[in-house]
């Protein structure tokens, strides 16, 4: 029925790297398409490259929704973000993405921008899964986030504890 | 065709006050629902409360796309927003609704926070719609915004006005 | 005794253009040093130009703590600000000025970052003093802040009201 | 001379957790002190509590300046800040108070809000002192941040290490 009040969905977002790097980007474009074909809404830093690109790019093909939290104004917007949020808050939209997701996909620890993000999400009670990071950056975040972060190498098993994460909310 | 990039849907942001007052409310629900037929997406500051309730109502009775841009995580989430970006930055969250709007209309400038967000706009260069404003108001941001402010008293004008600002992008 | 713990110095903002506009720019200088001369705190957004240059220089000659709110890293500093906060949030620093001031004083209200800045102290319940504005800010502001917008003409009478305020935390 | 303008002094931000936690308050109250009798500028958090209180103590008992960027109004502002700068960005002002330093020094890097700010200072291209962290921290932000990293165990360590790195700019 229009105008019906719908529960609003889950809202995912996958941060990562803005340079093209493996498996990461690989890993990016499958979760973009699992959250999509999951009916959630995706959620990254909006830039035409990399991790975020690639997500955005993935849930496309499975025709998902597509926010983009911008730094500014003059970003390179990824032609495939539906909403592109501006925030004129350099690195801290960082906090906003994680703020606004239900749960953060990392996918690879590889950069200071990402290892911010996994950072502000865990002081933020966020609960994090970690997709194909590097075993330092999963020692260092699992003795500081505990339970919150997860570990796993692919996307169809971050998928799972997604879904379980969003069952107990 | 799946996954084809189509170009980013207009944005408009509906801006307003938190209480309910007349004809503010009424006509953000009007607008609201306008921006929904036109295919734009509509953004506001994402509250269960005055304006913010009534144009994403509106925009609803529509199937329109409703962006919410909240002060924080604790703030009354309108449950006709389809997406609730949560900022945690207070009233500086008011930089964003505008920045990440095409056109910003204002239905009504009764509150402090309505009128940071009219100077927001016309310092980072948006044009602002004032939708059945109080006389000091249109004067006082005339002055200031010279010929980016553009007042009117219906909503069908108002969505005029979006078109043509949004043709000369 | 050296670490004895002193109560915090009053912080008072001067807010106005970067633009050098008479009788601004001297009020703000003229504000500037009695600041300085009350043993208060200066805060403005600490650009170098027009009433922020102005205000920290007028500060400087009474030997007080100028700190300057910056947008980002790449703004004008004034050489006459002590500590130079960087924000990286745009006008969204706005908020950051206003919120850190005990009391904020507007040295002419001629474009929209003024404006923003003392609508968003009055959203913050803030008392603003109106120094030297036009008849139509004033008039404006008058209707949405009601008893925390003070008007005046002089810097001597704009110092008078601060103290009040402070009188009455 | 009165009003001379001087070279704004360096600024160092002491970050760590807001928990008792030890060598890390007893570093960051050693560090404030050598910070002040340095004449450098004290940044921190700002709050009464762990790293951010030691560090304040630390500097005010050699009379230096010590500015607190607070998240909001209601936080627990340590009585031995000189300038609290009000927010209200939450955990997006650990932003602000590492660009806001010309290097920084982490006392311990045990919760996740130092992580946040340890990583958006190597994403701000600062240099990092890292004083008495953990193995896996050291690990992981050497991994991360390369040759902008650098580890100590004492404060005296890395007040020469902040020299060198003042010499450099």
């Amino acid at each position: 029925v229009q105008g019906k009040i719908m529960p609003r969905k889950p809202v995912i977002a996958i941060i990562g790297s803005g340079q093209d790097m493996e498996p990461a980007v690989s890993n990016a474009r499958e979760m973009g398409k699992l959250i999509a074909e999951n009916g959630w809404v995706l959620i990254t830093g909006g830039r035409d490259a990399g991790v975020m690109k690639a997500a955005n790019e993935g849930a496309k093909e499975a025709n998902g929704l597509t926010i983009g939290i911008l730094p500014n104004a003059k970003a390179d917007i990824s032609p495939v973000v539906d909403v592109a949020i501006i925030t004129d808050t350099g690195q801290a939209r960082n906090n906003i993405v994680v703020l606004s997701a239900d749960v953060v996909v990392a996918c690879g620890v590889d950069g200071a921008g990402t290892a911010s993000e996994v950072a502000l999400a865990l002081k933020n009670s966020k609960h994090v899964v970690l997709l194909g990071a590097s075993e330092k950056a999963i020692s260092f975040f699992t003795q500081i986030g505990e339970a919150r972060i997860h570990t796993t190498e692919t996307p169809e098993a971050a998928v799972r504890i997604v879904n379980e994460q969003l069952d107990q909310r």
